[in-house]
């Protein structure tokens, strides 16, 4: 049985990553590819549980090597549940966010290191990395414009220009320190652009690992 | 500011280590030292939400490593809410069980691997590991038949001696792996005895301690 393909798409907050993985899962499906899409949680009872402590406001105490540990708990459950499963039958999986987010998000904004909450996930993950993490690049007015224009405002975005620049560094910094299993898309490119681009970086991707 | 001490109490079911941590809790109280006695979760709200998924009969597809991540994080919480600022503050802290139980129940006992579940939990733990710890080694008949004359049947008791015996051989094997850190006390001894032992044992941590 051949093993599946375990794809991430990550970027800041109006990179475009959400709307091009879904675009890139329809043409995959209408290709006659077994393709999945999914995002943490996923709609698994025990990753939502968990997410719903992480997420409850009266939590206000909650250390952030606490909120470290229970991202990597929703994770690993999403895994053994949804891609693992998945991987297993050979299908394609494309996930929305994934242990790069907490590398910038836990790691880097809250401070506790890249290199702590990675080996951290190392544990979550046990060898199931991805195969290739498409990075979402975009200069942070471009991708802040993006978000009001769609008029959404949640907690992330109602933070300054100024955290987002420091997501945007930590996310260059971790795509240099994997090169092997990132690549960077140019999200300031037109949408179609950046569409046809992933969609061909997959696709050799895909060839690649059928000739294995 | 003088930093406090941190000393848990780690054994099978019915090796006496809470009869003795709460004896020696009330006689160091007695003799005036400033000494608190708490458990995981210690009636910390986050880390009990933590512990209501662990413990959710609903939850039967919890993966084991969800599993230890959810105790890692219950372990952090608790922490960083009583015992970090309990020791900051230079008093006695008494634990009843610590990251030396999840290293025998999810490292051991559930196959993940004890060195697996120890880098995890440095992550949680981040330095404050504590400065003895008190094993309680019986013989599991012992342990068992002490467990029964309490009336007391929890999930652990009903299982079988196998598994019994083969977390007695966990806690050996960890106590030689960090014998700096765990002092084994020969829990076979009659009650009193093993109270004096441990009694003396702390009492010299204290005063070496207030030595520095």
């Amino acid at each position: 049985m051949k093993k599946g393909l375990f794809i991430t798409f990550e970027g800041c907050e109006g990179s475009g990553k959400t709307t091009v993985s879904k675009y890139l899962y329809n043409r995959l499906k209408d290709e006659g590819y077994d393709v999945i899409y999914s995002r943490e949680p996923g709609g698994v009872d025990i990753a939502e549980q968990i997410r719903a402590v992480i997420l409850n406001v009266n939590n206000t105490a909650m250390d952030p090597r606490t909120e470290a540990l229970l991202y990597a708990a929703s994770r690993r459950q999403h895994l053994a549940e949804v891609v693992l499963p998945a991987l297993n039958e050979g299908k394609i999986v494309l996930c929305d966010r994934f242990v790069d987010s907490s590398l910038v998000y836990q790691g880097y904004a809250r401070g506790i290191g890249i290199d702590k909450v990675w080996e951290l996930n190392q544990f979550a993950i046990d060898d199931c990395m991805p195969d290739m993490t498409l990075y979402y690049d975009v200069d942070v007015e471009i991708g802040l414009a993006r978000v009001r224009s769609r008029g959404e405002l949640n907690r992330l975005d109602s933070e300054n220009v100024e955290f987002h620049k420091s997501v945007r560094r930590a996310y260059q910094l971790i795509a240099e320190k994997y090169p092997e299993r990132i690549v960077t898309v140019d999200s300031n490119q037109c949408l179609q652009t950046v569409e046809e681009e992933s969609y061909r970086l997959l696709k050799n991707k895909i060839d690649a690992n059928e000739q294995k």
